[in-house]
């Protein structure tokens, strides 16, 4: 079943090992079929050298197993959250790379400090806050699902495509799996600009909103005109 | 047309892949003849792994496309106001390359502090002022032109033959397609290396300008002795 | 003799180098054969490119060559205490890594600041204290795992899987040869993300007990939960 | 003439460029015989990519092209003061490789931290004071070598296989052509390592005298024990 949604899902996380994103198996791309309301997902400690298209697992809404000989990843609670919320994405993306890292470490935003970060994200990619004690022990994965959105809050979840989850690393989300790896690559190339940035000139301010607005908006929405008509993520 | 210069354009793109200064689809060079006065240049948002020399777009001062079934790189108008106001120069780069990137959201100048940067720029590598409200809502792409050649201002463009646009990040020229691209690497290496010795030792002092005219013109110029003759970009 | 266990060693020294924690010859790999008491290691100085499985060298416990036509490492006797000492631990590995390196360099431990970290390591990774000028030049080798065993104290070697060694460099186990190497290669990972996000944010407290506990127990240990079942190195 | 030589000068070119411590042709290596009295060099400006061992140049202790179609290298004049100064030495590098120039930019020693540089520089590598005006002006590539020579006054050479000259990058040297960029490869990755380690920890004391001792002499001379038994560069 979802032969094509496996393939697109297989495909996504090999982009993110081609990608230099993860190393061993640190990392998971899913995808949603929307219709049939079931999440195809990276298995859980797979190895991505010997990962096949077969080795997707299908899970239902409630995390169930549907269909795969293997345990679903580990963070696949965290995914089921997110799709429940945001009914534009079609894909989710968990890393531990390392500049996103450095950032979910230091407890702190990755801020706007140029038109690269603009291009794909419109302001800062925001950190979360700690789960409590209470909220990892009762359920960490999907209380980790639940204070992204509770972080991303009023903001559009599709003009900020991912987040930093507090000394753990980063979440990305997009309209496809492979716009949601597109969207995770980009989210660490920014945070390493970010990084050093800060450590060049700690005291820098961030991009003026109007030029934020000029790049997000010249790739986004009704008005965009970069590329061929079909850029975004 | 042009099929030459297409395929020149075409290979000083895919020679800034493969140096490792642009992901995705970040960048774009383009080249002149000056003869015709048309610029060949790369398309917007099409990738360089698919590219080929005939998907080049053939552009007029102005901008139209005389020639191709792309839309051309929506910095295309940064690039012919260089044209234009540069006449000595037949290819220019512009990249979001991760170092040159850090000094431009930094909104600092990359500073001379050494050969290496000698022997390709004669001086500190500037940083633009901030494009003003007006100037992005007026005509973004064209006034960042403008603004380069604001601050290049009375210095020669072909021994500065780059900069960096505040909170943007980096455009190069050179006398071809390819010079340009150099010189768009080199200008990455030096910020690389200007911040690791920032980083380093806060308060060192720039080159002393007898090393720096040195360098510069034992590769440049009637007195230039490094190389077999034909090393200038 | 114990061709098996060749082939293993070899292959885990290869490993090392093909993720890039070596140039030249520096560093080195060991397995252990708990019932022959016998210990295969690299030989001394041997290059990894030409290297083969019949060059690994067998030692006892006093580290006299049992068989081999090369040198063993000149780290044998510090992986020789550790095997001694810690009997649930099959493979040894020492190497050069940067990261891990800057933290022995600098005379601290790698704290842990996430969970990266607490997937593979329950707590800060440690910095032996300096060995004295009389433990270098009475058994230096020897010492240096002495002063390892020292260092990890009361802590559980399994849950503590490596260390550096002040000024020196990385040493890390596991119960395999590959275990060893995959439990290297994360340290130098966190080491990496440590440096980082002491540099952008030099005030950061670790990660909360909490959070460190459901990450390494998640991965290890009876209630695990992480993978199809064998995930432990 | 001096076909082995050529090989050798231009294996150890080639060596360098897939150590990854040159882009386009910043960096040269040249070997000498020493009954003959003459230096094979890199030619200036040609591409690593094409070069073959043929385009080796050949000249005297004076510099005088004795054999060769191409200019030697500009750095030609450094070479062979070092030659004529240190009887040991058969080969010489120049790189501009990025952290070694980042220790020449900050005007600054590259400190000895740990056993990674004990195991091949016997205390810290020197950066030389600034050439003058006239030093520069009247021969400098010439007075380059000299101001080394200077710098490393009574210390034996073969024991501080390496300099970085202020503001420009390092120079190492060695037994042979291949030992010179051995050398030239850890230099740069100690001055990696020192980076990272007082930017990590600012007051961080350099290597005791004792463990600086036991590493260098573990590894040269008379006492050597790593290795097979010519592990000397």
């Amino acid at each position: 079943m979802l032969e094509q949604l496996k393939k697109d899902v297989y495909e996504a996380n090999m982009e993110l090992w081609n990608q230099g994103m993860v190393i061993y198996t640190w990392g998971n791309v899913s995808g949603i079929d929307r219709e049939k309301n079931l999440v195809v997902i990276k298995p859980s400690g797979v190895s991505y050298e010997t990962m096949t298209a077969e080795d997707m697992v299908v899970v239902d809404m409630d995390g169930n197993v549907v269909e795969g000989k293997y345990k679903p990843s580990s963070d696949t609670a965290t995914h089921l959250i997110l799709y429940k919320k945001y009914s534009d994405i079609g894909g989710v993306v968990h890393t531990h790379s390392t500049w996103a890292v450095t950032f979910a470490q230091a407890g702190m935003d990755i801020p706007a400090f140029g038109t690269t970060h603009a291009d794909y994200f419109y302001g800062d990619i925001p950190c979360t806050r700690d789960l409590t004690k209470e909220e990892i022990e009762e359920a960490y994965e999907k209380n980790t699902g639940v204070v992204i959105v509770e972080t991303i809050g009023e903001k559009n979840p599709m003009e900020i495509p991912g987040i930093v989850v507090k000394n753990h690393g980063p979440f990305a989300w997009g309209k496809t799996p492979s716009g949601a790896v597109y969207n995770a690559v980009v989210l660490d190339k920014v945070a390493e600009m970010a990084y050093k940035t800060m450590t060049l000139n700690p005291n820098v301010p961030k991009v003026h909103q109007y030029l934020l607005d000029k790049h997000y908006f010249r790739k986004h929405g009704v008005n965009a005109y970069y590329g061929q008509g079909s850029e975004e993520h």
